[in-house]
Order: structure tokens, then sequence, then C-alpha cells
């Protein structure tokens, strides 16, 4: 096809196309006349799976072009699923425990109890994963404002949190082709994040307002 | 309670605290002799509660004070439900969504699409609620990437997420006191985000080992 047809079924501007073919995250296509060339849909596929790793994950184009080719290379969907999951910038806690083990310090109580519930789980699960880390720092801060929270009272959430991964990889059915699976599992991890906060939210301010709300109506405008 | 001890129960620096009183955000204590004063156990629960804003919310101390202000004012625990979770510092979907209603565009698509599964869940939620727009992004995003995940897709997270508040609303029982209610609605709402998210991913860690993966072991140091 076109760099025009590419554009249209990409969504992807000219511009940005051409951006991204002089950067070497898309090949050239094969040139059929002086200023034309030929595109396939293995162009399409990887443009738009580049569309998603910046748009959706804004990650740098050097990160976008470590996954294209990590991918390239892996045949593994679990290791691109980690690929995809693990690029994503460490949160405040991650970066906490980092700063923490740098120090040379040891690990925090937090992790330690974090590592007992994936065992009460029996996930099974890299020691190295940057989550274990995110929950144990979320467990010390817990204990820091000496909430009776611990990693006890997150079993129920963590069995809940196991069947929406369930949710997850079955949302990987059908889905054929590393480069639309490393797409699809970004759209799933990444861009499904904010919207199980959201429902959360929404589910807990109707909760909020059957157990709590001394009026409805009031409760209006939260 | 002497300011030190006040210190030591809470967990705030003695600088920390003379700033939050200079601040205004905690009330002066009863003048006992020159250059001493007694504080309460309200003092110490307020002083938790600044900590906890301060400290997990990443408020500034205006909002903090805003907060506070209207925890002293309302009796309701909904609504300060809502206050908590609606200081939330928008998301990039929020500001998104508001700048295209400042825009004076229609409704986007996505959160035609949100308000169906609300209704479909038989959630009561107030329709100025920021996360039916996070959610409607979302769903526009999924549709913009030509994703076939659409909001019928979201019903088993939406089901799933509906328990998650169940559990998020048990961890109120037992607590008294407005101050006390609204630091673990903090807690629970804002400081359990990033731990349910870790447990997602080290589920899907695991899920995606199960499944996905050629060899366990060189999945090893995802």
């Amino acid at each position: 096809m076109k760099i025009s047809e590419l554009s249209r079924r990409s969504g992807v501007s000219i511009p940005t196309i051409k951006y991204y073919l002089r950067d070497g995250l898309l090949p050239h296509g094969q040139v059929t006349a002086t200023n034309q060339a030929d595109y396939s849909e293995e162009h399409l596929r990887r443009l738009r799976l580049i569309r998603t790793l910046v748009e959706v994950r804004r990650l740098p184009v050097s990160a976008v072009k470590e996954i294209l080719g990590a991918i390239t290379e892996e045949g593994d969907l679990h290791q691109i699923f980690g690929i995809v999951l693990d690029a994503r910038p460490a949160t405040r806690h991650q970066k906490q425990a980092r700063q923490e083990q740098t120090a040379g310090q040891d690990e925090a109580p937090g992790v330690a109890d974090a590592r007992k519930l994936i065992t009460e789980m029996g996930w099974e699960v890299s020691s190295s994963t940057t989550a274990i880390q995110t929950l144990g720092a979320v467990l010390d801060a817990l204990s820091a404002m000496d909430s009776d929270i611990n990693w006890q009272s997150l079993l129920p959430y963590a069995q809940l949190t196991d069947r929406i991964s369930e949710l997850d990889v079955q949302q990987m059915n059908g889905v054929s082709g590393l480069l639309e699976l490393a797409e699809r599992a970004v759209l799933v991890s990444v861009l499904l994040e904010p919207a199980l906060l959201a429902l959360r939210r929404l589910a807990q301010e109707d909760k909020s307002a059957r157990l709590f709300s001394g009026s409805r109506d009031e409760g209006g405008d939260i």
C-alpha cells in the first residue's frame, strides 16, 4: 500500500510516519518509483504497535525501539508481556525501593510481607519483579500510618485481582502474531489500569452512597 | 500532652508540627506555661490525618486545609469519601475530558458507553463524577486503536471491581470519628491503588508464565 493508505489505516499522520521511517522505528517500504514506496500489512501492524506504545504507554522513542527489537528477537508471549510491563516507568514506591537498595540497605519489612502474600497466593513470579517492591512500599506506608491493614488484609484483594488477571489473559485469545499480541498486552495491561481504578472509584461511590450517605441527594455533586 | 509526645505519637517532627500550627492546619494547644502548650488526642488525630494527606496523597497544604475544613463541616461519611476522592489530582484522561468540555464540544462517545456500563451495573453515582470521564477516555482510546475491547468487555471487570469496593468499605468497619474515617478513606482509596495495580501485575505474570511461557526459567528475570 502507499504511505497515504498506511496513514489512513493506522491513524498515524504521514509526517509522523516519515519521522518513524527516518528514526528507524519503521523499516522502509519497497521502493516502487522515485519518491514512492510500497508498504506491507507488516508495516501497518508495526506502525499500530508503535502508535500504541507512544500514545498509550507514553514511551520515549528509545524505549519503543528497545521493545520492538526485543519482540523481534523473542518468540515467547510471556517474555513480551514482561518486556511491555517492565518497560513501565517506575512508580514513586518503586523508585524509593530502588534507592533504598542502592543505598545498600536491607529489604524493607513490607517487601518480606509482600513475598508472604505471593507465597500464600501460590503465584509464580520472578523475585525481581518491581511490583513486589511497590506492594512492599505500600505495606510499609500502611504500618507507618499505624494502620491495621496488613498483608493478610490484602489477601481477599489478591484473590479478586487474580480473577481480574484471568480476564486479562482471556483478552489475548484469538490474537495472533507477536506484534498484535504485544499491542494487545499494552492495551490490556496499561490502558486498562485507569479504567480499573475508575471502575473501583465508581463502585466505591455507589457503596459509599448506599452505606454511609445520610441523604442521597446531598451526595449529588461529589 | 506536650509537643514532644505529640511528635513521637504522630511520627511528625516538631519543626513540621510548628509549621502546621503557624499555617493554621493544626489548632494551637492550650497554653499551660510560657513556651509550653498542652495538646489533646484530637490534635493527634488531626495531625495524623494531615500527615496522611500530605505524605500519602501528596496534597498541597492548601488542599489539605480545604479537606480539613470540609470534614469539620460535613458529618456524612459519604461526603467525606467524596471530598477525599475528588481532591485527587485529575488524570490525563480527566484533564482531556475537561478540556473537551470547556472547549464546548459534545460528550465523547466513550463517556456515553461508560454511562451504559454504569446503568448495567446499577451503580448509583453522580453524573459529574470524574471517573466517568476517565472510563470514557479509555473506551475512546480503545476504539481509536481499533480494539474490540468495548464497554461490554469491561462488564466482568466491573463486577470484580464492585466486589473490591465491598472490601474497601469493609475497611471502614470499627473506625469511628470523622478524622479517623477520613484518614482511613485516604488509606483505602488512595494508598491501596498502587497495591491493587501491583497485585494485578503479579497475577498477570503468574498467569502469563503458566499459559504463555515456552520455558518457565527463561521468564525468570522479567
